[in-house]
């Protein structure tokens, strides 16, 4: 199997989701997916981190039932107007029809802030912060791609409320750093934090944030989002909390989800390369694998009891270490083969590393390789895996940046984005008065205009004009395709 | 809010899972319930325990879709003609009515064993062991009861194939060994491990095995339930595997169900007492809370970091600790508060400690109160921690013992039966053939008969006859009313 990511990014995309068994597309429901070990241990320390950083700011973990009643939905009037050409229902208990029909979650603000009108009565109970993990779903029609578009997706969901807009805002900008702790820091995947155009805003919120990185084939995926929802579930939900001063108040509302799905599929696509997953350390399932090399001046058994010495050292430090000691295969082709799964550090062990009480330890990034005496061998392993993630990330990061192309009109728009790059260019509004120049790039170029920077302050020139239609431009915008 | 366990135990339950925030049944559907703070982490920590029991003996995770086609289902006869009268059924996406129907999992084997006929293709794929954490609905038409019986609820599910009844019956074991790791070991719930009568098997099984724990009010709870499927499944959705002597075969199949909300029903049930919750220490949200005892002879500033100095000493030997140190409520009310919670160790720190260099410690447990110093604190909580579980797993295997009561008579079981207890009695066969017995008990006293022990032998003398029909007593089974 010859993979090329650069020339053939779906190709290489589908090869490695399947043959490292991340995900198995065999299932037979159309866009509903079988999550398999390596992938599945993959989430679950991607969940793991998500979890712990959300918790270490105050928020808490609940789980609500998976549906939620049509009435509920049909509380907000915008949010049921979108949501509802993408719900599954169901309908029947056994053979009898139930007496309302119920929506498997496609999100689930109408579940938790039903609950929270009986959870918040006081401002003593603001803020409050909670967090789901599980599964959502949509009835796509759009064709479905594993761990990018699905009919059912894991996520996490963030749902809080506060006393003042203020303090609403404060968490939008906390969501940013979250994200920028776990999914730049621990899992070095660079993003941009944007602010959406108004047209594109989740249904139901006054305002939408989001963090979108790039994929190799230059399009936007948007790994979390995080929304400012005023006060209009509140009302919708009639939330309510007593206030010092006496006054019953509506509180101020936020929602925050991170794409689990999303984020692996960015794990992925940027940091793999034509040998397969390139995984970081912390998240990788395995993250040092040990393979015997053996020769004619060594035996076998005595090779292996060096390697599990090795191992056991490895382990009661705390790794996530396995020996592959099968005699039968090759160590070529465990080395392809755990090349390929992308775990970070391999360590090879010949005759000359017994001699040496030594150890080779080789780099999945970059294929170095070096001798290291076992005394050294945990201090080099945890240097090894802070350089990893930060050549990850600075190649990635290197790569987001050659990809930005300025554009000073529309047709710069159409050339960035034909050559699989985006465009930043100086555009009218985000606001609604804005949204025909938006249509008009998407029906032209498939292009999408992704919003402005929150993350960093970029204002145009005093002069710029909008490269759709000439009247003065308020921002610069990223324009490209999305997922 | 008076609690009394003994004399009412179902009001006990109610109010105790509401109060300490584990459940709330509030939500608008029926048999659906929210997962609330305090709940859902001790949820967390029994499935992370259970996990990684389950994956130290070769199980790896995976996640299937919660939706199953029905065709899947139809597969398996039995099994098929068991669940449709409790599945739940999605029928159209949108307002569009899908090609065909949808399951919501009721438990997943014909999603798995669909996946498993790609998955295992030689001998060299066995034994595969793999296991998913999710969900499942049952359309439940009895009343639920949160964690005991609801129409989604949490578990996990272990699938499992083998190419030797041999290999899968030793599986059975392994299942038995693990509930007692996790179930009997980690959380001191004492249970009976029993093979199931045929007529109560799970629809699809050759055999059922289950473990079941006694609530106070007497009733046998299942918290896990283990199946040898034998190669009916293997059949149904064409699983063969190529056997070291070039013939395909059919693999032997177990599946293994640990019911957590189950386990988190006897948890809460058996330690509690009428002061509230009782947390064994390793799934505490918080193990430890610090509260703050102040006077007139102490300032609080200095009072608290004596208190924060504590809780740094021991939040940086990993426990989860809370020094609750609201000046607004008094310490008699931070009691109550952290018993009914089940904290399962106090510390109290006044004037008193702050001279002595020293902490209170009470245990939730005994009320037990101590003073110690600390230098000792560590080691003296790790007794303690030891000592708790201990306790409740002595408590709750006299309580067990204590209810069991020897029956040789029919109306000796209706008696047992009627005070709470469960009976011991000789019975014809849990064959097919004393089917007609096991209905009798059932119709006179809603009592079941719960099966033969396998965690111990036990053989009714040579003559001894069925408390039923007379006939010769095959076993020795155990009988009373369930949840």
């Amino acid at each position: 199997m010859k993979l090329d990511k650069r020339s053939d990014f779906s190709e290489w995309y589908n090869t490695v989701i399947r043959e490292a068994e991340i995900i198995d597309d065999r299932y037979n429901v159309k866009g509903f997916v079988v999550h398999r070990p390596w992938g599945m241990r993959i989430i679950k320390a991607v969940y793991k981190i998500y979890e712990e950083a959300l918790e270490k700011r105050g928020h808490e973990p609940v789980l609500f039932p998976t549906v939620i009643p049509e009435e509920n939905l049909r509380r907000e009037e915008e949010h049921v107007e979108y949501f509802k050409a993408e719900v599954f229902w169901v309908t029947h208990g056994a053979d009898k029809l139930l007496p309302r029909k119920l929506a498997l979650r496609p999100t689930s603000e109408t579940a938790f802030y039903y609950m929270y009108s009986y959870w918040i009565r006081s401002y003593r109970d603001l803020p409050f912060k909670a967090y789901q993990s599980c599964s959502v779903f949509r009835y796509e029609t759009k064709a479905t791609k594993p761990l990018l578009r699905g009919r059912e997706f894991l996520w996490i969901e963030a749902h809080d409320a506060f006393p003042t807009p203020e303090d609403a805002y404060r968490q939008v900008r906390e969501d940013m750093e979250i994200a920028r702790e776990v999914i730049y820091g621990r899992l070095a995947i660079p993003f941009i934090f944007f602010q959406r155009p108004q047209w594109d805003k989740f249904r139901g919120a006054e305002y939408t944030f989001a963090a979108d990185c790039l994929m190799p084939d230059g399009r936007f995926n948007q790994i979390a989002s995080t929304h400012y929802l005023g006060q209009r579930f509140a009302k919708a939900f009639n939330i309510k909390f007593l206030d010092k001063d006496g006054v019953w108040k509506y509180p101020y509302q936020t929602c925050y989800g991170p794409g689990i799905w999303r984020i692996l599929a960015a794990l992925i696509s940027i940091h793999g390369d034509d040998h397969g997953l390139i995984l970081p350390f912390d998240v990788a399932p395995i993250q040092i694998v040990i393979i015997p090399i053996p020769s004619k001046d060594v035996e076998y058994d005595s090779l292996i009891s060096y390697c599990r010495i090795v191992e056991d050292q490895l382990r009661s430090r705390g790794y996530r270490v396995k020996l592959d000691s099968d005699p039968e295969v090759t160590p070529g082709a465990k080395f392809y083969f755990w090349e390929f799964r992308g775990v970070p550090l391999r360590i090879e062990v010949g005759l000359k590393e017994m001699v040496n009480r030594s150890v080779t330890i080789c780099r999945r990034d970059t294929f170095e390789r070096i001798e290291v005496d076992l005394e050294k061998l945990q201090s080099t392993i945890e240097d090894l895996a802070r350089m990893i993630l930060e050549n990850l990330r600075s190649r990635a990061e290197r790569d987001l940046e050659s990809r930005i192309v300025e554009a000073s009109s529309i047709e710069e728009v159409g050339e960035a984005v034909s050559k699989g790059t985006v465009a930043r260019a100086p555009f009218c509004s985000i606001d609604y008065d804005g949204e025909s120049c938006g249509e008009k790039l998407k029906e032209i170029y498939s292009a999408e205009v992704r919003g402005v920077r929150i993350d960093i302050e970029e204002k145009p020139p005093e002069k710029a004009t909008c490269i759709v239609c000439g009247r003065p431009a308020k921002h610069y915008v990223y324009i490209g395709k999305s997922y």
